[in-house]
């Protein structure tokens, strides 16, 4: 079922003339491949509207390329996310559009072209050491159509840092904090603006940290309203909850 | 310094006839009122775009009274969260404009129209013992100026309930899913829809639920994408967060 | 002790032509074999009416040798559970029956027929990633005389996938749920149908996932009734389980 | 839908004469009533083949009451869990065939006979302290249709006090092990026996036990195969899952 | 020994007059009055330089009253923490210079005048809530001879409200932070300063706060050097090395 | 059986004159009596040496009491632990016997003479509050036959205090060291002595204590060696494996 | 000081001819040898009566090392603990006594006989994999002057296992039982025997073991009395306090 | 800006010649350099009074170097800490001034003189193990211009080497304790000065020691008054903040 027919179905359901049952009956009728270690669910870009993604870890090789393959043929654009070199350079085998974002970790397969909004997503970070995670972030959210503003080592212990980049942070439409250690920039940054914050607790630090526990605990306490947390280093989850919000 | 003037300064800052300092500054003139063990912060519903909201839990009568009692003079709406009767009874001796929400545990000072947006929060909840912090997302919002559709008791054990209820569901701008036990009902809504989801992990549940530990960490690691979720409980959050979202 | 000398000794229990206590010391009598490492223990095959296993991890190849071959004296079959490639290599210098599931990490050595049951075990997984420790319960249960039907990568972030699949959940005798991240596959499935559901959590999943632990309390806590849980990644035991309840 | 009727629906299913898809849609017609609060879900008894069930804890006696009144209408059995004696009081006021089981905080409403099978479901305990827990597990799987044998205060400690108890442990076609402290008997129970065992892990106990986390622990890592586990002082789990297992 | 004596001593050992050995013995020779349930440990004012200390949290009003009236008879000052009101009625009615700081929760017995260093303690709360454990460390720091300096409720949500209050924070010789919830308050302050931060996590918060352990870890893993973290709610512990510190 | 009989039994095995399996059917012949909520044991005070003990935590009154009537008829001696004054004025009801140690909350009914050895336990806390689990302790080993020597209030934070009482430290052939907070004080006492320590965590203290959490770790980890750990809290744990190791 | 002396020391301290404070000062005067980055105890062997004991884990080859030569001069015995084969290698080199324990990772360098006491510590595990850290608490006894009985793979869930070595179990002094998993055994054998048990959870297992954590717990709190429970995988710690036990 | 007309501006604030606000401006005006995976922050040194400190771990070696080649245009002292050889080795590519301090694994670069205070701060270790630890914390406070005395293995165990070694730990003006495994002998050492001590937990142990946890919770609980702690392993840390107490 290509797009315009499901916004036609859905639309149907709205005004009455196709039951929610009718409505979920079509949805069913072809909505994934079976490739027995994995259901290929190509329904799942058109009902949210995006890219098909492979979370590539846990998979082998192997399984990773008989998806793509299998994608490939629907000409849909495909992100692959926590994905090594190795299976970059698999992907290559199959298909020369295929970019590596190292930093991210993320292979994007480009066939259609990505139409982004004008509106703005920041992602921020408290240091260095939490770049990987942004970079997931950020370039998830541009693959998904979006402008991304990159604030990179602006942590509490220099508070000046933040505060000279205020600019950026006022004009986003939707903010990414990306912390680990104690993650406090989550807080104050959220305490600074009045548009929704997706926080990202990384697992960087060492100690006391376990791990990311002790971000993730900071920015689900936090003393400021309107953070949404995702979980420790799911920069994939930030940015394409991000997408979500900012393409409403 | 009235909303009209802070919207004016921000768009001095937008067209650089302003610097951000100066601005800060402006912002930091009177942007408080020191009662020594509280800072009332008049700027907040300006920047925020909200009434005031005073978190009761670990304030005294007296001193919530004292607050509400300084607030009242600027003729704001105010919302008194986690506010057991006796705070309400406080409060009625000083404005008899104080309505209470008793499943919520919200107080609110009603001394402004509240403009609704026509798009709706959905909120929704797995069992019947999860509606108090269902009830606190959804008095929040609606005192934010939201629409809110309430759907109770559709938790996975008996799916069909959800699926009863899609109409609602995939007409919700922002959806926000209250879920204690496992808190599996936020993956599946997630999956279902392509809305930002706002995901409230509650204390219901014994045993091996650590107090909502359970459903957070179930919400943290879903494997639906584009869910955001807050601190166990904290419905004033989850609404906070979606009437951000939804007035985007 | 043979398996029918067992019987018959059981039965004269239940009858009272032999006392528990006497039971109890002609069961003792020549219960196992002493390798000063390993006690191996002949008797459970037949009191429990399985083959011989052998868990394989935190023994040395060696001693897993030592303990196949005197298992091979009485032509049982046997069963390596957790056993790398290094182990299956060991055992064929034993013997050419050797079977390795690789995907299962198992090793079977097949010296009598198995007579499976006609009633199925469904294993079901949420994502891909669940694959090996779902291989382990399915390769568990065969060995032990069950026929398997397996469904991979129907988590409840594309709920369709389940439901285009209800008619192999709905045939199966026993089911085995194994997911990951938030385990929530587990409540849905139970929800479903009215057979005994035994849940695996994986340890699939990072940064709150906490190495299984999210998945676990989600199916401890899951507020559907009818489910039994194993440990994390407890392929094995449930399977075993599985297959006790399949052939009551 | 009756439940002669859904049983012929769920036969055609199986044999071909109704789809999947159909059978789903008629199960949605008229599956729950909704009390805004609850949506009492009539189809469950008939889809599980059991009474319907009201989880206390959590809810208001006045939501009780309106759930019960509601499901008298249709003269099922019901099932009370979790029911303080406030409970029993209220449900007294609307029908004199409540029973009030103290010790397991249940209280049934009996409209229809149980017709129960003659195998036997064995209720365990380690000590004194876990009989509460026990009779709920008890007198759910009664009220399920089930003959239960209960064995208490045989926790490991003492051993002779199980051994002497091994013809109805033997006898048992599914046994139910409740043990709090280190919850060590579920362990040895599962070793003498070729049944399935469920465990049920009691927040008995003090100090480390950390509210029935030490014997959570102790039972998911059991050594002995064979073991599912239910939540801490999850009773009624216990009794639901045994029922449906002893019900095959 | 007298505290003149004391100074001798350990000047003694300084220059070599008296070795470590004998001054071990000197000092032990009648360190402490043996009341059975209690040593009271009459040396340890002198050696720290402060007032005898009743933690009286864990003694029974009886136990707090006897130590009180053994100290009375050494005319030295007594501070007693974790006081409830019954405990200051009890030493009420031993002596009239009895001050109860209701707020601190501590009892002052004063019995020879405090003189105060003019370096000042700032001592910083994040919230209202936090207050009582922000008093209970100021109260102690002024009866161990501070000045005190109290900066309540400038929580980073609300970060203007901080650097309206950036004079008394800059003027201060230590800072005590105290902060619940999120608790990143502490990296931001000692962000701005040079001097050392004594951070206090309080138990304020709910749901994933987990009785303070949020604060308490983002204080541990703060990105900001110079913070030194005391115990969840432990003003007294903070005010103590906050006035080592300040009398060096 | 007698405990004469008994000793002779275990001589005849020591002696080979009877087997093992004889003598297990042997103790099994009456080895307790059955009131269905409980199995009183009278073989264990023969096999152990040892009174007769009731743990009186989560039983009933009732339960209590039917157990103390029961047992009354052997004529042993009798001690009920963790027992309330309501358990003391229920026993006192069946036999003027009883003693109450209100500290340890133990009851005491004597019927027989206890011989106590020589060899002394030392009983050590750290602190005030930690006396009632040191009583409980205490106690205990005085009922089962041994004499005690406490010291209470010794802490390390004023480590002279524990100096001054070597000559009892050093005297004691067990020693018992019982301490909350952070439970250091049996790490200095093991390195003190060559004789085996017994450490108990206690629940007291507040914040990261996490309820005896942190004294129980530090024990466990204790740089000392020959330190056996017992559950917090577990005063007669202490005082019964003291007494095992002193009376061999 | 030479351990003559050293008794007489503390004999003179028994009958009061030198003080406590006198002993220690006389203690205190050459109690051990500064290599900088280690304090050399000798005193330590004399105090306690046994070998002088490395700790390998976390110092380096050259540090150990430099630490056995010095101690070599006294013609002590060694025991190294934690030592992997390139430890054995470097002491070697030093000298030709040193004999390597590889299963137990312990070196031991024997300058003089040790004179072993007749009572016996038996020595139990509950399978195979616990095997390493039962033979580093076997070798710790025996090098400590102790007769050693092992008893391998015995655990609860072959429970004939156990019974069938009833005479070895009943005939020990001392019982140390090592277990992972769930730990079970501990409690089993202790409410077997009236001796002192020492248990040694170890980090056996996997998933919701937590690295030895779920044995740990269970063995914390054993129902049966009489356990003492050291650091997971001490079998040091534990051999160390048997020893000292059995030596009595 | 250079550092005196920081000072000069920060007296301007002290008189009231300068607004809070003013000179919050000035100080934003060039206060740190863009890297844009890094913000290399010039005033920090000032501010705190310090050299530029990087935190190696997380960076890559070509940020490190691309951060140091900007900060030696400054002719700043630089500090690497958390660096490996390799850091090293990149270092000395850009200068010959690097020091590598191996066990501390801190790379300085010197331009400046450090000019150090006579007060001098005791580095103190409990074990050999914790050096590594305890030098990060000495080469911090040397390079921060302090005087350090090194007291390496006086752990709890054997306290006589802690007693003899009293005189430079009551010559201390500033104390760190540097203790893994159960980190006892932060207490000790507190209850015998009268002087701050910074307590640093280390991850040195094994077991139940989690990582560092037990020490962690055994110094925030510690019963010992004026302990301020710090991350587990946070050496830098520890020394950065006995550094701003002792220059005081």
């Amino acid at each position: 079922m290509e797009a315009d027919n499901l916004k036609q179905l859905l639309e149907n359901v709205k005004n009455g003339s196709t039951s929610i049952d009718e409505a979920v009956i079509k949805l069913k009728s072809q909505p994934f491949e079976d490739l027995g270690f994995a259901k290929i669910d190509y329904h799942r870009k058109l009902r949210n509207g995006y890219p098909e993604v492979i979370y590539c870890q846990g998979k082998t090789v192997d399984q990773i390329k008989a998806i793509v393959e299998r994608l490939m043929l629907r000409e849909n654009n495909i992100m692959a996310t926590r994905a090594g070199s190795e299976v970059y350079e698999a992907i290559k085998t199959i298909t020369q559009d295929a970019v590596y974002y190292e930093a991210a970790r993320i292979v994007v397969v480009k066939r259609r072209d990505i139409k982004a909004t004008e509106k703005v997503i920041a992602v921020i970070t408290a240091g260095t050491s939490d770049i990987p995670v942004a970079e997931e972030a950020a370039v998830t959210a541009e693959t998904l159509g979006n402008k991304v503003d990159r604030l990179y080592d602006v942590g509490v212990a220099g508070i000046h840092r933040l505060f000279a980049n205020m600019e950026p942070i006022m004009k986003a439409n939707v903010l990414i904090v990306v912390a680990g250690m104690e993650g406090a920039l989550a807080s104050v940054v959220s305490g600074l603006v009045d548009k929704p914050v997706i926080a990202v607790p990384t697992s960087v630090g060492y100690g006391a940290n376990f791990g990311g526990l002790a971000a993730l605990l900071t920015m689900l306490n936090s003393c400021a309203s309107g953070i949404g947390v995702v979980n420790i280093d799911n920069g994939f989850g930030a940015g394409y909850l991000a997408s979500s919000i900012n393409q409403m």
